[in-house]
Formats: C-alpha cells, structure tokens, sequence
C-alpha cells in the first residue's frame, strides 16, 4: 500500500451509486488504493474542492467516416480523441464501416490505421454492417466478436447503407448465436425518401425541411419494427439517438414486456429543436442531424427517459462537418437542397459539460445518473466493464476531475474539435472537466493537453453486460 | 301507402340502434313503409315470431381468384354467392386483382365477365393493387374511385403482392386525393420469409407450422407501420383481418391519438385456434388462413374489440379451397410443406350464424351490435349507405328473417359453398336465417334456393362515411 | 293504414344508426307508420328541409330541489319542462333527494306533488340516497326499483350528501340485487375541504378559487374509487359529469378490462374553462358548478370521450340558480367565500343546440352519434326503451324537428327557464330546435308555446338495457 | 494508510453499481481504505471466493408493537435484531406505534426503552402516526423531523389506526413542510370492512378467506388515492408492501407523470400466494398477513417492478407472531375467523438469503440491483446515505460476507427470531451470509452469535435522498 504512481487527494468522488471522499492511488495506470491519506506519491493531484468522475465515455462517435461525394468529415482520430479529451472523456468507440463488397477485416485494418498512433484517449470500434453476406454472418461476424468487437450497427435509412427487414433479422440471427449486441438507426427510409420527394417538388429545400422530411412518426415507425424484429429474433437491441416521446415509449413498452431493449438519447434532443432548423440564409444546416432535433415537448420526454432509465445512456453521436466548408455542410449540393446537406454535428466535447450543468447542477438527476449514463452504463453496454466506466479497485485510472464551480459561456474554441461552429454556442455551462487521465496519465490539464498523441489504445471488449 | 308487392308482416325488426314490432312494405325493390297492419300485398311473408334483420354484407370476400400453380379457388361467383345468400347475405364485396403488368380497367373487364349473370345477390369490387405504377396513380385509381370503385386493398405479404413502404405511401396519397378507402392486409413479409426459411430447415414443415411462421409480432408490427404510414400520408386506413389483442392495441392506441385507422375481425379470430392446424395427418390444411387463428386469449381480445367498437366490422374472409382435391390444399407442393398449403378457408355462408349464435344468443354482444358489424356499419364503411345495410324507408329491401330458436349443429351441406368441409364443423348453432331477400326477390327460403342466379347486380358505391 | 292524427311530411330522419326521408304517422301519441306520402291526417306538419330527430332525453336535470340557507333553485317543474321543450327535449330525468332521516316514498311523495301538473314534457324521477339505513337497503329501495325508480345517485361530496365508501358499496349491493344502476358524483370530498381550508386561509375567496379547490386529481381521485367500489360490489356503474380526461381516463381503463362502467359528459365540460369562473366582480359566481370546467385541454379529452364512445350519453347537469338575487347564486354567504356559492348552472335547454351546431355542423360527430347520446342511449341506459328515444314504430312520438340552417346568437330570453343568464351567451348558433312534440302534442312550435302544462307525463321504467 | 482494525481480504466486493476484488481496512468502525493487500491488523478476515456486500438495511419490520387482546408480537428487538443479523442485516428500522390519546413522544420513549441494550444491529425509528392531533402535525412532528426522525408512516386500514383522507392530507402536508418522506400501508378499510363482513354472513371463515376480504381491487384502490392524495399535498410518497401488477401500475404511471411516488415489495409477494392460507386446519393462518399474498401472475408482476425499478426497495415487513401459541395466530379469537388472525409473517432473516438465491443466483437480477434494493435505496431513501447503505471510503464498516455457494434448505431454526416457524419452510437456498458485521463489530460468524447485546446504536436520520 505505497508506492503510488499519482495520487489524487481529497476529492469527492462519485460512481453510478455513490459519493465519498478519499484520496486515489493510482498504479500502473490502474486504480490500486482508495482511502484517507494516502500519503505520497510520484505525482500528488489535489482535487480538494472538487468533484472526482469516472472518465466519460462516449458509446456514439464518428470519424473520419467516408460520407460521400467529396465531403469530409471534420475529425478523424487525432481531433476527435483531442476533443473528447477536452470534454471530460477517456474512452470513445467510434464507428467502424463496412463499405459495400468489402469485407469487415478489411473495414477494420483500414479504420486501426486512421487510429493507429494518433489516439489521445482509448479507443473501441462498434462495426457498421452494410453489406450482408453469408460469409460475413457465417464466418467473419462471429470471429470478429470473438476477437472483442462485440457490438454492431445497423441502418433503417440512408442510401447504401439501410438493410431490409430480412438482412436485419438475418444480423441479429447472427448477433444471438453470438451473444454480440445490435445498434439500430431506426427511421424509415422509404417515408423519408417519399417526404423528401414531396418537400422538393414544393420547392421546400431549405434546411429546416429537413425534419419535416423525417417527422416523428418515421422514427417511432422504424423504432417499432426494429424491436419487432429483435423480438422475432429473440435478441438485445439498442435503439440509438432516440428523439422523442413517441419513439421512447415503445421502447418503454417493451421494456414493460421484458423484452432486452435499451434506448440511448443525445445533447441535441435535450438542448436543440426544430426550430434551430430555421436559421437565416443557410445557418439551419449547423443543425442537420438525424432524427432531427424536435420540440420542447419531446426535450422534456428525452429528460424524462433519461431520469426514470428508458434509457440507459447518453452519447454524443459526434459526427461533424464544418459548415463554412465546401466539403462540408455547405458542399455545391447541399445549397441545392436539405437532401444534400451531411447529417451530422459534433458534440463528443459538449456532451458532459451540458448534461453536468443541465441535468445535475439544475437537479433534474442527480450525480449517480450522470456518471452512470455517460460512464458506467455504457461500460457495462460495451463490454468494457469493469475496466472501464468506474472508480474502483483495479480499473483503469480513467479519471476526470471536474470544478463543479466553474462558468463557461459555451464558444467552439473550448471544444477543440474540428469542425469550426458548435451547435450549443453561448449556452451558460456551470461545472467543466479541469483535468481527464487516461490510465494513470494526465491527458488534459486546465485546458492545456499534455497527453501524447499515442497515449490512447484499442481495447478489447467482453460481451455486454446485459446481453 | 297502398299496393306493396311484398309485406313481411308481424317479425321483430332490429336495426343497428332499434328493436320494433311492424309490418315492412316492399315495393319495386325498396323498403317503402314501415307501419302496423300495413295489409295485403301481391306476397305476404309471416315473420311472426322472427326476427327480420338487415342482410349481411360481407365486406371481405375472395372468389374466383387466380392462386398460383395449379389451384383452384374453390368459389366462383355462382357458388359464392349462393353460399353467401344461404348465409343471410344480400350483399358481398369480392376483391378485383390486378396482375402486375395488367392495368385495373383490365382486371375490372375481367372480374365483371366472371360476374356476370352468375350472381344471386348484389356484389361490388374491392381493387387489390399490385402493380403501381405512375399511370395507376395518376390516372386509373382516380377515375376508378369516381366510377364508384371506393377502396382498394394492398398488401404487406406475399410474393408478388407485397409492396413496399414507399409504394403503400404513393396508394395511400392517391387514396387521400381521391376520398378512397385503404384496406391493409398487415404481416412482415420479410419475417415470414425468414421464419418459413428456418423452419423447413429444421424439417418442420407440417400444417401447424404456418402458424409459427406468423408469429403475433410479425402481424403486430406491419399494423403498427401500416398505421404509421397512413399517419405519415394523411389518411384514413382499414386493417382487415386482425387476430389479436397486440395487433388490436396498435389500431386502439391510433384511434386514440384521433387517427381514422379502422379494424376487422373475422370468424377464424373468434372460434379457431393455432392447435386446429395440430391436425392429425394434413388435417391442419384446412385451417391454413393468415393471419393464423392464435389462442384462446386472442380469441377474447376479438371479442372485447367487437364489443368495444375497436373493430368497425365482422366478414368472413372467405377465401376458400377444397381440401381432398389436387387443386386444392394438398395440392402436391402443399404436402411438402405448409409454404405451400394456399392460405384461406371458407366463411362466407358461416359467419352470421357464429357470431348470432355465440354473440347475441350468448350475451356477449346486443342484437344491435350483431346488426351494426356484420351490415350498418359495413355498408357505411364501404359508401353503400344508405341504400344498403338497414332497415329504413327507401333503402334496398335486403332483409333477412331469422329464426331465433333454430338449433343447428354445423355441416358444411348447410353452406352451400364449393368448398369440401367447413373449418367450423359440428359447432352447435342456436338461430339461423331463414329467409334471404334481395331487392324484395326473395334468394333463399326455408333452405331452399329461390331467386335467379342472375338476380344479384354490381353496386356502384359512394365515398365511405367514415373518411 | 290511415286515419293518423298527425303526419309529419317530407323530412329529413336521423335515428342512431340512421337517416332517411319519409314521413311519420302519428295515432295516439305513438308513431304508428313510417313511409312515403302518408296521406292525410288531422294534423300535417310540413318537415320538408328539416331534421326530424328523436326528441331530446336530458338524464340529469335538478329541479325544485333544496340548496340550504335561504337558497332556491330558479327551476321548478313548470319553468325547467318549459325550458327543456324549448331547447328540443321531450323527456326529463330530474333527481328526488332523500332528505336526512327521511324515507324515500316520503321524497317521491313530495316530487310527484311538486311536478304534478306542471310538466309540459315527460318526466321519470333518479332517486338520490343521502341517508343509507338498512330499510332502505332491504325493503324500500328493492321496491321503488320494482316500482319503475330504477336509477339512483350517490354522492363522494357535499355536506349531509356524500356518502363513506362502506355505505356505497352497500348501496351498491342493493343495486345489483334489484338490477338497478348506480349513478356517482365523483369528486373526494376531504381533498376539497382541505384546499378549500388552505385557499381561505389565504384569502383566496373569489370564485376562481372554486376550479383551484377541485383540481382534477380531485376528481381522478373519487372516479377509480367509485370504479374500484363497483367492482368489489359487482355491479355496473355510472360516472356523471365527467371534465377532463384523467378521470375519463379511469373510465376508458375500467371498460377496457370489461367492467360495465359508463360515463356521462356535459356542456359545460365541453364550452366552458376554469378562466370563466375569472370574471369581474362576482361574474365568476355564474359559472360555478361542480366539477369546474378546467382547460382547453380538457375540453378536447371531453369531446374525444362523446366521439370515441368512453361516454355514452351527454345531459346538461341542469342546476340553475339566479344570479342576480339574494337567493341565488349572490347569496350573501357567496359574496364572502367561493364555499358558499351555489353549486350548479343551468343548461337544459342549451345542452342540445350547442352539440348540434359544435358537434354536428362542425364535423366533430355526425347525426347519429348525436341523436345516440343525447336520446337514444339515454332511454336504454336509464330504462326508457323503446318506448322513448328513437323513431320507430310503436315508439312514443317523442320528436324535435331541426332547422339545420337556423342561425342564432344564444340570449337568455331564447332559453325560457328561471335563471336569470346563461352560460353561453354570446356563442353562434347554428341550428335550431323549431317544433317539439311530446306523444303526438305540438308543445313548442317556432318558438311558441302550444302544449298544455300538464302534458307531462311520469313514466316508469324497466331496468337500464345496458345492466 | 496502516493500523487498521481489521483487514476483510481477498473478497469480491459488490456495490449497488460496480464490483472489483480488494481488501476493506476498517478503522474505528469505519471503511478507511479499499486496495490490494493492505496487509496487517489486528484481525483479518479471510474473504477469498466470497462476495462481500453492503449489510442488509430492513425498511420494515415491526418489533414489540402491541397487537391487541392479549396478542403478542413474537419479537423484541432482541430476538429481533438477532434474526436480522443472522440473515445478513446490519440496519433496521423498526416502528415506532403513536397510540391514540398519547404524543409521538411518549412513544418514543417507550419505544427507545424497549430497545435500549438490547440491539446487536443499528436501529432507526419509523413514526407510526395514529392519532392527528394540531399539536402533533404544528409542533411535535416538525421537532422529531428536525430530530432525526424522518419518516412516518399512515395507514388507510385496520380499526384504531386507518387515517380519514382529510387526516392523510393534513400529515401530508406536515410532510411537505418539514421534508419528510410519507409511508402508506394502502388498502380500503370500508371495502374490507364490507367484505369481510359478506364473508362472515356466509360461513366462510377460515383462513383462506383473508385472501378473499382484501382482494387486488381493494389495494389498488387505496394506492391510487394515497398518489392522489400525496399529488394534492404535493409530496413525495413510498407505498409499502405492493402486492401485484394492479397496484404496481399505479406507481408506474405516477412516476410517469414525473410524480415522486415510491414503491417496495417484499418476499411474500415473491414466494408466496393465495394458495398457501389454505392449508390444513388452521395452518394457513401462518400465511395472514396484510396485503394477503396474491397469484402466480402477481408474483411475476412483483419480480418485474423489482427488475425495473418501480419498485426502489426490497423489505422484509417482519410482524412476526407465534403459530401454535394462544398468544400468537391462533388466540381464541382467531380461531373462530380470519378477522381476528393477528396480520403479520416473519422474514427479516429470509428477506436476504431468499432474494439472493432466486434472483441474483437465477439470474433475474444482477447483484447489484440486490444491492440497491437491499442496502443503497434503502439507505438513501430513509437518510442513512451515506453513512450507511454501501462499502466506500468514510461509511460504517456494515458488512455482509456471502458464500454464494453454499446451499442450504430453509428451516426456522436457522432463522433465530422469536417465531415457532418460518413461512419459507423448505425452500432450497443458494447462498448464504456467512459473517455480520456491524461497524467493524463481527456480530454473527459462521452461525455463532458473536457481537454483544448493546452493540446496536439508533441511528439519527437526515432527509430522505429522494424527496
């Protein structure tokens, strides 16, 4: 019981059920000690005053994603594991996509080598089906969730990308023998594309089309069958970036069922709405996500799913263009028509901060919800528990220190991501992370980054814990 | 107020809000006074001790429908129709099938040639789309829905009639425009195909297996998408056929939220189960419908929703097949696997019987009820109102007198059908029709075929009430 | 088939399932032939471009009934049947209150003395209990409900009125012994003395405290109790005057498990709010009724409740009180305190124009579901059919005929009762009630009264068809 | 960082959201350190393929309460806190009974006095508020908040304590305004009053018709009004001891209105039913207690609250009486009708051991929802948080060491309270605590009663977590 790397001392901790003082020993990047005084250290960080975290982990990340016809995404690893950092996270798992005839292995080497030595914070790969072979479900799916990628992402829209009901069925088959967890986007494409279509021939292409183009009952639509399907499956399913009440309460009802369905909302269904969509010239596009932001009824239903566990957990979905930006939200295209216009904005920094300031500072949940939604549950969805998501004897020292005091008014620069706008500028942000470890080493200090580019790893996962 | 070419006199009416003593005075087809002692008539027809009902309508009937490979439906318009008449009917709605490749007007020629001269009661077409294209969208259905050709039927399932989402959007918007009706046949066909796939693999392929192949979530979810669908394309929409309380609970909760989303039950919900197609040998065959009958608790969740008012209207169905005949149910392919048995049984002379024996007899449902599913509200449904589906001054003399006392135990020689057995056989009756008049022609009397076969006439419909 | 006292000619029909053109033969106050050019008769009414509807039935009208203090109620039963025909009704259903250590022949005694010879229209007494002895459990009410009283009302509120939930559920038991219905007046008395207390306490005495001192939880409240109640006793039962959907919701739930729990809504739910009750000075004391109206919101739960079928009938809760007089609603006590304010507002002769022109001429329910709730399930519900509530042969010639064009701005001159406003001045009127007829007799016409004050006949009821 | 009092090393240690393998260095009866080989003290307890917990804190039980008529409980809190140490409990909370006409302070004088040096475990007292006084709800109840006393409980049944609703309002309010949290024992007195009584009529009084008198209705009821009532007053409430789906609902759509309403439920609704009060002669009165164990359905409803946490806690309702005892269940009195069966069962020592072994052994529940449910809601929802409740840095050294494989087949005497059997006779366990500790004191090892009589303290409460 001595010998500690670092010490964090004095603090107050809090994990998913509790909140105590104690000094931290780290070791060996691991959390070796919890306790009064513990007494020195190579490094002592004085936390007194403030509020001691599991790192952030974010379960919904994006990038340096292929997005079609000359637009680029505005992070790849190296920013986006920097902003992150920022943000108060140390463990993202960003999207690994198959791109059509091409094999997942190939995905992968592809993807570990846009990661490869440019990762702030640790890192673990989701993989996107996009092309349902027999060999990939026969063979490469299940070796690949033996080698510790044991969640994938299916699509209900998007050109290239949407699968049909059988191809679902087909990878969550796959996905129970073996015993991985499936995430779906779940909007309906076909009503998108015939919404779409009505929309242009009106001529209403501006932004704020956009969600007009994918109203709620496309999401609550897509939501239903995609539960239908695990059930007929007989599989877990993670709904994810669900928008409203609607969606959520299927969700909810089948929870009621018994049935293993685990919802995920985001910043932009809490903090945005339909009506960001209507900015002057094309300023609406900042916003184009999908499902779209909603309204302030269904911000108040996404609070309530995040308070009473409909949803387990709170992710970014990061996944940011710059706007000022031919290759980005306003490529040749995306002026022509919302159709254009890439679905996405970045948020993996804002995440915490507002959730902190919002949620726990305003009493809406308190500090045990908020690590176990941006922390500890996504760990324990992902596989990645125990290492990961708590503080606790022998986890990884994946640690954010946070000054529960501190005033931000929200600016893109805090955020270092990037893209060059953040959706939630000027939002008044009480509490902000001061300090993110990383497995014992300090990665973001006082808003400076210390961490080296390589510090971050790919971890390999275990199955869900509530598959 | 004199000179009735036909008086039914001293019966017990009820109409779907109504039960009264008096005398009916028929002339030239129609209903032309209603009064005490209304006194001589070219016929008089003594109901005393009757009850003197509206004729069904039968909104829900197949005959003479091409069913693929060598099958033969059992019923053409001769058969089916005389069976419906022996069954209390006076009016049917049959459905037209496009083929892909063929346009509606051809379908049209071609059912009215099957039609005609070879009906005993009135009947009207029901379209089934299954080839749509702009030409059908833009040109045919409008002017077909003007032409009093009001509804039209579109399918989930099945090979060669499954649309897709984004066609059913493109029916449904037409529908809107045109102040049509949209019926859903509401199964995942993707989820059949995948189930059916499975099971034969497994080598179960028996009878009983086709109701495992179609489970409740696989009926559940299309209603559900169905409904969203019409939610998205603003307008009403009918489920027919729904065998189960979650199924019921999609169109309760739509109804709910002020959506004109309407339902049908059928006999095969209300008195069969899953375990009649557990039949010894290919016995199972003869229960083959979809969807399949379930259990006993969605059997009850049937009837609550025709007690409720969830389901608008009871119809039989009828699609039907011989049984012990190569053209039949076990046709050659039928015997290899249930994928192959030709979905749907006969109903069309039975359903009255069922649901006035087991409904009104047993206290489950009023006699106004009875009157309002299986005629009112049909004819209201279906734009035959007010001509036909009541008991009223200056609607269609279609009445049908009743004996309430009639004890009957089912065989299928009592149908009259052209079918080889009845899914309903030895089920114990008490009330039976005992006399069918059409247009003041009576069709049927005392079980013995009255009217001319070329009596029943095509009803050009007006626009449903309830859109 | 002749020789009709009167005929009303060239109408336009509605029953609850319904509408035709014929006209309606009258001999002996019964309808006695429905039919086309009925010839002549003592009497013909020309109908032609009118709506001939069964006369209203109102199942919830106080009149001549005792207030406390000092108060009188502006209604006896010369002035409220006067007010009633005027507003298109035929049949009332008015209340006779028990008085404390009373009998209740002793109450019927007093009611039939009060309405003898001063009804213009037909009347059949509900029973109010106030005081639960085991006589009038064993011996009286078993008799009187023999004797054609075969509804009763119990009270959750009101001093000296509102009954524990042991005596209810005796009642109750009573009530299902003889097959009688049970009406509740659903409101938790206790919560209303309690924040009735705190809002005084606070000088919180204007009559918009009255809606604060009953909030819908209130009333949620005592509806799944008397539900609750009923379904301990086995018995069905009738919740009055039902404002908001929470507490409809209660009913909705009940009947969706198959309980017989019925439920009534009135206009002052469906016209008025609670920000009525907010008028300058003591205006608000004109809308005080219990339960308050409440919002917007509820009124369109309310309207969903008439359209959906939650709730089967919609009478007026007629209770007037004059405003301007010291023995009215400005009571000296009611100056001082909200409390003290006489429950109740008239409404027997508005209840049917304004469903017709909001319900009717808007869309919002068609001819039938009107006719269906304001007569037709009326007389089932509380006994009366067939006698009364429909057109039909045998029935009593209960009729209003309708102008539908008619347009009217409500004054309280048009509506002939002993109150001295209405509620709804100033609304736009679209359709009229411009003849009533009670069994055959002309007792408005255009706006005159022709029927002799004692036309009014009391009837005895069967048992209500739906018990 | 050393000298501690005692090392437990080597045990997998499970908190209501993580678990991870350490040694627990316990110093003057606290948790002072949590890590890997904290070497010496002065004893150290060998954990090694153990789990160690939290000990279990017992929201409800009820010890030395006086029962009427020479009814005796069979607990002091001797006996009392003797069972509850042996199955793995370090906190209870006992009741603390306001008789009518005397203060809460004399109560809790008498109370303290019975449990002064006769405690092995900490005890907290619930209040019991029987007689609502001005004095009590304006003066004594604040006081005692402030005191640490800060829960109490009302009930709606049983002669001398059920509360009228206006008295429920009234200490509701007390509630609001001192920050206490609210407990209702919710069932409908008059409806069991009223059945109760039918029963009697009818013969029907053996055991098994306890059941009978209190069916799910009569508790639902009440739980619906005491939401309601708690919505009126504006203040949080816990409904204790839910019973089954009905009930549960209650909660579930109160909590979905984002109301603060709480639920527990206990082992006898988990493992016992209606089924088991009928046994042999008088032996199911060893199954009476209030509400009666339900169904098979119920049973499962009970598990599904507990899995999605409507309910937040887990308790054992110990109201434990003597069977074959003339004191106990079967006094003269009781003998001769249910009415009289004193209501109440033991299971503080089962409470632990049964849910371990069927939920967490069988998988229903991980071992940290057993914590929650068990300790951590426990402690937070009655203001032991964070003191006690959970093993972190600065609680009370409370411990439980669980072998979790070991089987045992359940026996009274293994139990060790004041009862002559246990109601869980013979079920086979998986599971069992096998070492209690109570701030650092071992109280029970390996079966042996080790810590003293007096080492239990009373507990002085802060504010409930959740109000």
């Amino acid at each position: 019981m001595n010998g500690f790397d670092t010490v964090i001392s004095g603090g107050r901790i809090s994990t998913a059920s509790d909140t105590f003082f104690a000094d931290i020993g780290i070791k060996d990047g691991c959390i070796a000690a919890l306790g009064m005084e513990l007494g020195d250290a190579a490094e002592v960080i004085d936390a007194a005053g403030k509020w001691v975290l599991p790192g952030g982990i974010d379960g919904h990340v994006h990038l340096s994603q292929p997005s079609g016809e000359g637009i680029v995404m505005a992070d790849d690893f190296e920013t986006g594991t920097r902003s992150a950092a920022f943000g108060g996270n140390t463990t993202i798992l960003p999207f690994c996509l198959q791109e059509k005839g091409r094999s997942l292995h190939e995905a992968l080497k592809a993807y570990h080598a846009k990661a490869a030595g440019k990762c702030y914070i640790d890192v673990a790969f989701h993989l996107i089906i996009s092309d349902v072979t027999e060999t990939l479900l026969g063979q490469e799916l299940p070796a690949l969730v033996e080698d510790g990628y044991t969640s994938f992402k299916i699509f209900m829209t998007y050109e290239g990308l949407a699968l049909s009901d059988l191809e679902m069925l087909k990878v969550m088959e796959t996905a129970r023998k073996s015993r991985a967890l499936v995430m779906v986007h779940a909007e309906n494409y076909d009503a998108i594309r015939f919404l779409t279509d009505r929309l242009e021939q009106l001529g209403n292409t501006a932004p704020k089309f956009h969600a007009a183009s994918r109203p709620i009952a496309v999401e609550r639509e897509a939501t239903h069958r995609a539960i239908a399907l695990a059930e007929i499956a007989d599989v877990p399913v993670m709904i994810v970036h669900v928008s409203n009440r609607e969606a959520m309460n299927e969700i909810l009802r089948a929870q009621g069922k018994g049935l293993k369905v685990f919802g995920e909302t985001c910043p932009q269904y809490l903090f945005l709405t339909a009506d960001d969509l209507d900015g002057l010239n094309m300023e609406g596009a900042k916003y184009v996500c999908s499902p779209p932001p909603r309204d302030r009824a269904s911000q108040l239903a996404c609070w309530d799913g995040l308070e009473r566990g409909v949803f387990s957990i709170f992710s970014s979905d990061h996944c940011p263009f710059r706007y000022d930006d031919p290759k980005g939200k306003l490529a040749l295209r995306g002026r022509t028509s919302f159709r254009w216009v890439p679905n996405g904005i970045p948020g993996v920094a804002a995440r915490l901060p507002l959730l902190f300031s919002e949620g726990v500072m305003k009493g809406r949940i308190d500090i045990h919800r908020f690590v176990a939604v941006t922390a500890t549950n996504q760990a324990k969805m992902y596989g990645l528990a125990p290492r990961k998501g708590t503080i606790a004897i022998g986890s990884d020292a994946d640690i954010a220190i946070w000054d529960p005091e501190r005033k931000v008014m929200l600016t893109h620069d805090l955020l270092h991501d990037g893209a060059d706008y953040t959706p939630y500028q000027g939002m008044e942000i009480t509490g902000w992370p001061q300090l993110t470890m990383v497995r014992g080493q300090v990665v973001v200090r006082d808003g400076i980054l210390e961490g080296p580019k390589d510090h971050g790893m790919h971890v390999v996962r275990d199955r869900s814990a509530f598959v």
